[in-house]
């Protein structure tokens, strides 16, 4: 990390004062991104979009210096690289960010030949401050995601991710060897897309989740949507697969696991739970037929795929499932890729978050933001 | 402020850990309270509820060392007081926090007699390291607690307030001068009770508010419901009064002020736009009639009172008026004492968050977190 001049005002207070901030030196950073699918490609256009605010409000600046993906291997260079030399243009805010699971359309999980050695080098040679992690989703594993991250706080940098594997498998794990290395782990991509829901939290010391319930997987949504219309399952899924929010297996999102692994995020950081997978009932929208959804949505009650989670004696009660919930609800207005959360709390007993429609760059900005507050 | 063991790591960091942080120095904080109504009573209370979670998770430990009131004078002891001594318990936990305008709901203006060299002589003798600014709203000036501030700020304090009279009169001013001197000035209590809607936006940097809408005023809310179940305006401000959501002189809320200044707040430190009250278009709710807001509401669209601002060219539009809504709309079913704001921003199309029927503490938490949020 290059320091022009030493100060000890902070990036935060600078953007509290909205000030031009003079005598406040700008700090360049390293930015290593492994897994080049729509997530990161979209991130690395959103940087340079921003760049200019970033150094004059934030005093932050950055190069690229190290990108990395199954079909590129390790490419780094500590003086910087350009990343749309290594990078097709293919997809990239031509479609929608993967809002389904934060994750690339593309990737798959790192080959077994890319061993760990490899991920150490590479953040080595690039000297790298910040590590965007946007590997594919490993529910059973979190893995490779999981070492890739110890490995970045080993070699000194911040790890980011929008992958929820290394949240669901190795939460306190990574935060508590974060910590002992004085560096962040952040992963607001993770959940609600960009929407910062844990920073959110972080803002209310000594608050207590006591539960919550939502909608929070994108493709089921649509699903849903387009088999009211009177689409099968399988016509709507392609639909949904050509406006870019369904990746090309979906099963993750039809079957709830992509909804179950967030609520397994939302309760282990929010509600300090350990909570395994196994431990979230989970049901899928699979069994639901174009007749029965047809019927819901006429009566006023459509169906939805609702995450729920309550605090109860000894831990927590979680279940994800089809719900016939009124049109008129908050949930029952949630449509396409908008998404909800409501959260009861000890002092605020019931606040909810309602995200309309997220945009191109929803989830790539929540990986922007984490790094602004990595090093703020 | 007494530091027991120097340390770098902040309680942030120690928040997002969750981890007891051993070989982290707790620190305590001289609290000082000007203005004892319902807010900083009840906050005093809170304080003490939440003291073993504030030492063990935020390493924040805090002796109070100044009262202030109209009725009390200035009470400082740098060795601490009990604050309990000098407050008269009546009213407070037994009736809500005033939410409409997080004010006292007794405390009147400070005397002229009480002079600025008073508020200096008592933060010094108190050696106060954070002010508690509580007194009453003066829309017109933001007086005397711009004066407050600016002496919580030459004395070497962060100045965390619920009334939002420095917000729209002076937030420049005093958000600079904090600046200058290294301290923080907070004022999460003066828009939606205390949730954390300005450190939300916080946490989404280069994020950028095109515009906002949302019903802000809990005590015209609970009015136009009143009115719609056939009471008259003075028998449904009456009940507000008795519920303790409405103060004894309610004209602000009635005429739009309170609203309205929530709206100048929201537009000069969220869209960064200097807006005077002046310029926001106010319409209030007594010209409404029982008949009028009784047949809306039959026809599924009942009145509310709506604040709205949108970026235009040079500047912001603003205006809070009633409205008829949707019943079935989100702002339709907002109730009682519980709010809503939804966001128009360049990454998050539609961003919203709803408050629903604030507890008791909702107020006073804000001031809370501002605590932790000054001295993380």
């Amino acid at each position: 990390m290059e320091e022009r001049r030493l100060s000890t005002a902070s990036a935060a207070s600078i953007d509290r004062a909205l000030a031009p901030a003079r005598g406040v030196s700008i700090r360049t950073y390293n930015l290593c991104f492994l897994g080049l699918g729509n997530v990161n490609r979209t991130l690395i256009r959103l940087l340079e979009d921003r760049a200019q605010e970033l150094r004059d409000r934030h005093r932050i600046a950055y190069r690229f210096t190290g990108v990395a993906s199954r079909r590129l291997g390790w490419i780094a260079d500590p003086n910087g690289l350009d990343p749309h030399a290594h990078v097709a243009e293919t997809n990239v805010a031509r479609t929608l960010p993967s809002t389904s699971s934060g994750q690339a359309l593309s990737a798959k999980p790192q080959k077994s030949d890319q061993k760990l050695s490899d991920v150490r080098d590479w953040l080595t040679k690039a000297q790298a401050d910040v590590l965007f992690e946007a590997t594919s989703l490993n529910v059973e594993t979190g893995q490779p995601a999981i070492d890739h991250i110890r490995a970045a706080f080993d070699h000194g940098a911040h790890a980011i991710t929008a992958n929820k594997g290394p949240i669901v498998h190795a939460y306190r794990e990574l935060r508590d060897l974060a910590a002992a290395r004085g560096k962040k782990f952040l992963f607001e991509s993770t959940v609600m897309d960009g929407v910062p829901i844990f920073s959110f939290f972080d803002q209310m010391p000594t608050v207590h989740v006591q539960g919550f319930h939502g909608i929070l997987n994108s493709t089921t949504n649509v699903i849903l949507g387009g088999m009211e219309d009177g689409l099968t399952l399988d016509e709507a899924l392609k639909k949904a697969q050509a406006l870019g929010v369904a990746e090309t297996d979906a099963t993750h999102d039809i079957d709830g696991w992509d909804a179950a692994v967030k609520t397994a995020a939302l309760i282990t950081v929010l509600m300090d739970i350990p909570v395994r997978l196994a431990d979230i009932e989970r049901e899928g929208i699979r069994d639901l037929t174009p007749q029965a959804l047809r019927n819901a949505r006429r009566d006023g009650w459509p169906f939805k795929l609702v995450c729920r989670a309550q605090r109860v004696s000894g831990g927590v009660e979680a279940i994800v499932a089809p719900e016939k919930v009124l049109a008129t609800s908050p949930m029952g207005k949630i449509a396409g890729t908008s998404s909800y959360l409501h959260f009861e709390t000890d002092i605020f007993p019931g606040l909810a978050i309602t995200e309309e429609n997220p945009g191109l760059y929803a989830t790539a900005y929540g990986l922007l933001a984490d790094f602004v507050r990595a090093v703020s």
